[in-house]
């Protein structure tokens, strides 16, 4: 099959073959609940980058070459002898964690802490190919009116834009505000989920009138432009501060700010990431404040976020490139020219 | 009535006279809904210390000279017209806060979040004197067998040490695990209310041999040595992190350490203060870590804390002084000559 | 003042007068927290009859005559001194219970549990009437764009409806389903705040036409005719059957036909009242059911409820008559010929 | 292999062979996730009465004959080639339901919800003999201290205990009462659940004297009489009302009594099965009751329990025959002369 690996990081990112393309052999079942699947789109992530640049070499130790791309969806393939959850032609996504189902956080249903999982795309061979290995626990059968390619992107972003949001929705009685920081790939997902699961009021917080204006026609009414003022904003809008804080950029100041923004007993939920959260004892204290960081989500989340898609409910912007476009496709996010996310469709 | 007063700040604590003994007028009833109380005990605080530093003037601005003391109990003296809860005679122990009952937190029954609430002590006159002015709302009538004096310290050291305590709790199912940092007033008290509220293991983590024996006295069975060490000995007890570390410390290192010790999902509370919490963002999202600020509990946590202290399932290590002895137990305080929670007896 | 009075029960519901017209002395502030409301609307409802059919009787022991109407805003006219929460002046709704602020219940957020409290138009005079005495802790102001006359109904239907609903949005994630039996002055309230509260797919289910009518109108897509075959429509509607049930009919077969309707897990909500729950104790294992009860809602969930009002995203009908039509009003509502919520207008 | 098999219902349970014992072929592993467990111990419940008697053939069709035990241990002696949670030799309790891992139930870690759940002992051949199969998601390793012939009747008495007790303990706080009717083999592991699980007050009520001396000598404080005077006493102790009550009978009137015991908003959590719960819907709603369901836990909470068993912090009286004594021991547990659990040991 065609697939695109990674063979050396490059810190700069400036390299114009990012990643290889490369003729490889398909991947095969090899235990009996494994599920292969065709590709039917990988969604391009800004972690893709970050594992280019070799930031998560000290998280996760992964050998070079191998395939990125973890935000997968297409159609069953082939199945191990066990697997009775889907057959060859459903289409399916992807959850990006390969999990045991047999460790204490599996068995309490939180998957992502599984402590035997691996990761397609991040410790192993991912979807920026024609096929993908993984596991029957992993897929979950997609809606009639759905199409892998449109909803690839949400198996992680949107995975992790659901965790949060759906955290901050069980504070948020009406009356209550959310300010989301950043609306851009996750942020535009997560005021969606947010809207849907409370009726909480929400504030969006960018730096960039374009991404204002997108939330303006997606009827969120209020904004407020990010930068030095951001902070004075949003208290003024919340009348003293917000109750919950969403930090889709979790750096170059805005764990500062957005906590700054928070009233008496809210919680700073951090997704972004890159700075440093840093905040004395006792302002930690004196007011009550809740830091909540969030990793992706786990499969029921997955489930629910595919019931709102197909409900209507959550609307992605995404835009296709052909997997031999993925250095294309990169130095689109890189240079800042890709609006909405980028989808690799083989 | 006899009182001690804060006349000067004193950042070095070398005063000998820190507060002075002064004769003043006692308070009276002004609102129908005013408790006059007779100090039976007034607890003294590491709080009481930092007022005197002038530590607390960023947060509470109010000038000098007031009496200080914010852990108090005795006996009702005289009531307003509307007082209906409690009559003269009644033994009663005095939540810090004095709160308007009308506020959305107030309603919500988050007291210590009141947008009008005063804090007889911090931010008015206190305790440390034969009388005290405070409010209905917050008087709690002792059971019969807890004598004021005896109890005085959990109004605010106890309630804070309660509330954290309970939040963690709620998390600690059995087999899990939860570290205290801090094995001195407010330590002692949260490892008890942890052990009666759930059946999570507790590790006592204490840089004093003398209080990591108290800790076995107590039957506390997992024990470690505060210092360079603690980290890895949280994690090898726990066989990976501890699901909840409560830290009585919040200053030199222990915010670092004790983010470090936890596992997966787990969460930091932070009651001591002083230092800064700083973690990177990745950190907090790659793990999936919270991190919980703690503030003095609401009142129907100071009553349950009573119901525990009444059945005996927590115990409060105190030692007397005589109020016009306040400045030598201050000194003894800041000398660590002072084992127990002092407190003052008019 | 004008109000009209319980002088006799009736339990035909037959006489032409149930209430009578009466010239009495206004209220007067006798305790500090007083509040008088001018009445601007006092809503009307199926409990009043109950009230005057003698129902009641076993619940609440009331001495005749005594002003019934327990749904009641309008606008502040005097307070007694220690007021702060409104002045003179400001529209109000009126918390139906009127509670002491210092009861466990209270303390805890759940004053409609207080030990002390006492209904207005139940147990005391009530708002069909000019004039109406309550307490500080049960007065709202209302947002700007929210007249009294229009909210009325909120006070006690409106907040019975919500609490109701509110509590089965914690548990319903999505892609479960809510059957809501009973489109009426209640259900219909419900079906707008379950939407607003959380993403659950809802099941409007009612045994008239002109009901099922309004529930499309209002943008209620799954819609079920009650009766004999309900159970097995919302069985297949929900592919084994509801995670929650809310029944605001109660009586006639409905708490059978409501549990009927439950997939494994799930929870009967009982509103309405009438009949009787039965239930072999072997289904309520096997399948692990819950049913819970809902009395009124405390006054953060009145809050609550009044900014969904203020926001658009609850509305209510309602049909206005003078205070003098209100035995005609009544007699419409007993007829059959009240839709919406009837409101007395002084 | 020797087993003991259900070849005809008896509505009487008179007959003397109420299970044949027979020589029989040892199961085998059929899937790649299946576990043979050599059996250790079997608990003797009185569902296998119910079974015997024909009464759960509403709720399961099963063709006899079949194999009956649900409570089972032992050591591991065979595995499927997918199998890693556990190897030969390993000592393990059996959770009761096999399950699919893969429905929406399992993969939110209610297992007992399973959409394709079998039921070893119920559906399916059991553990009253010297093998059992089920699967790798339904064993737990058994800590070193712990042999599986004393915990066998964790597995379903002991699980089902565990869950209700641990409902109720998110609701009691310090101060709150919960009363437990009936101390037999489910109460007393329920009571020791709930001293551990948190604080609040337990008020133990039979109307056996033996087992309200067994009561006292486990460190029960509170004890009352079963039979006309139990609503009384309880109310008395509870000034009011208890806010849990859990009822491990279910018939003969405690279902009635049960919620007669509560108080305002109080809950009733039903276990015991036999009888009715019949309630007018206007006493749920007037003082906001809730009836909670039962099924056995989720494996989750076997773990936990196993923890709380480990730790000493709850323990089981049993009695052991031998696997050819299981008729005599079931008319042991008919006649009453059955005190602690039985369990048969092959």
């Amino acid at each position: 099959m065609r697939a695109a690996r990674l063979h050396t990081f490059d810190e700069t990112l400036k390299r114009e073959e990012l990643l290889q393309l490369e003729e490889l052999p398909n991947p095969q079942v090899q235990e009996p609940d494994d599920v292969i699947v065709r590709i039917g789109g990988a969604g391009l992530c800004r972690t893709d980058l970050h594992i280019v640049e070799g930031i998560w070499r000290a998280k996760v130790d992964r050998p070079l070459p191998y395939i990125l791309g973890h935000e997968n969806a297409g159609w069953v393939h082939d199945v191990g002898t066990t697997v009775r959850l889907v057959k060859p032609g459903d289409p399916v996504i992807v959850h990006p964690l390969a999990t045991d189902g047999t460790c204490p956080a599996c068995r309490r249903g939180e998957d992502m802490h599984c402590q035997n999982g691996w990761f397609p795309g991040i410790s192993h061979d991912g979807g920026f190919a024609q096929f993908l290995r993984t596991k029957e626990r992993s897929v979950i059968k997609l809606p009639a009116n759905l199409e892998p390619k449109d909803v690839a992107p949400y198996a992680d972003a949107g995975l992790t834009a659901y965790r949060a949001a759906r955290k901050a929705s069980e504070i948020l009685k009406p009356g209550m505000t959310a300010a989301i920081i950043g609306f851009g790939g996750l942020g535009h997902i997560a005021a969606q989920v947010l809207r849907s699961l409370c009726a909480g009021t929400i504030i969006i917080v960018d730096t960039s009138e374009q991404a204002l204006k997108l939330a303006e026609d997606m009827g969120f009414e209020h904004r407020v432009m990010g930068g030095g003022g951001m902070v004075d904003d949003v208290k003024r809008l919340t009348e003293g501060g917000a109750d919950a804080v969403i930090d889709f950029v979790g750096e170059k100041g805005t764990p500062e700010q957005g906590m700054a923004m928070l009233g008496r007993g809210g919680t700073y939920y951090v997704v972004g990431y890159g700075g440093m959260v840093q905040v004395p004892t006792i302002d930690l204290i004196f007011s009550e404040f809740n830091i909540v960081g969030n990793l992706v989500g786990n499969y029921p989340e997955l489930s629910e976020l595919m019931t709102l898609a197909a409900q209507g409910k959550v609307k992605l912007a995404t835009r296709a490139y052909r997997l031999d476009q993925v250095n294309e496709a990169m130095h689109d996010l890189i240079g800042g020219r890709l609006t909405g996310r980028g989808v690799l469709v083989p």
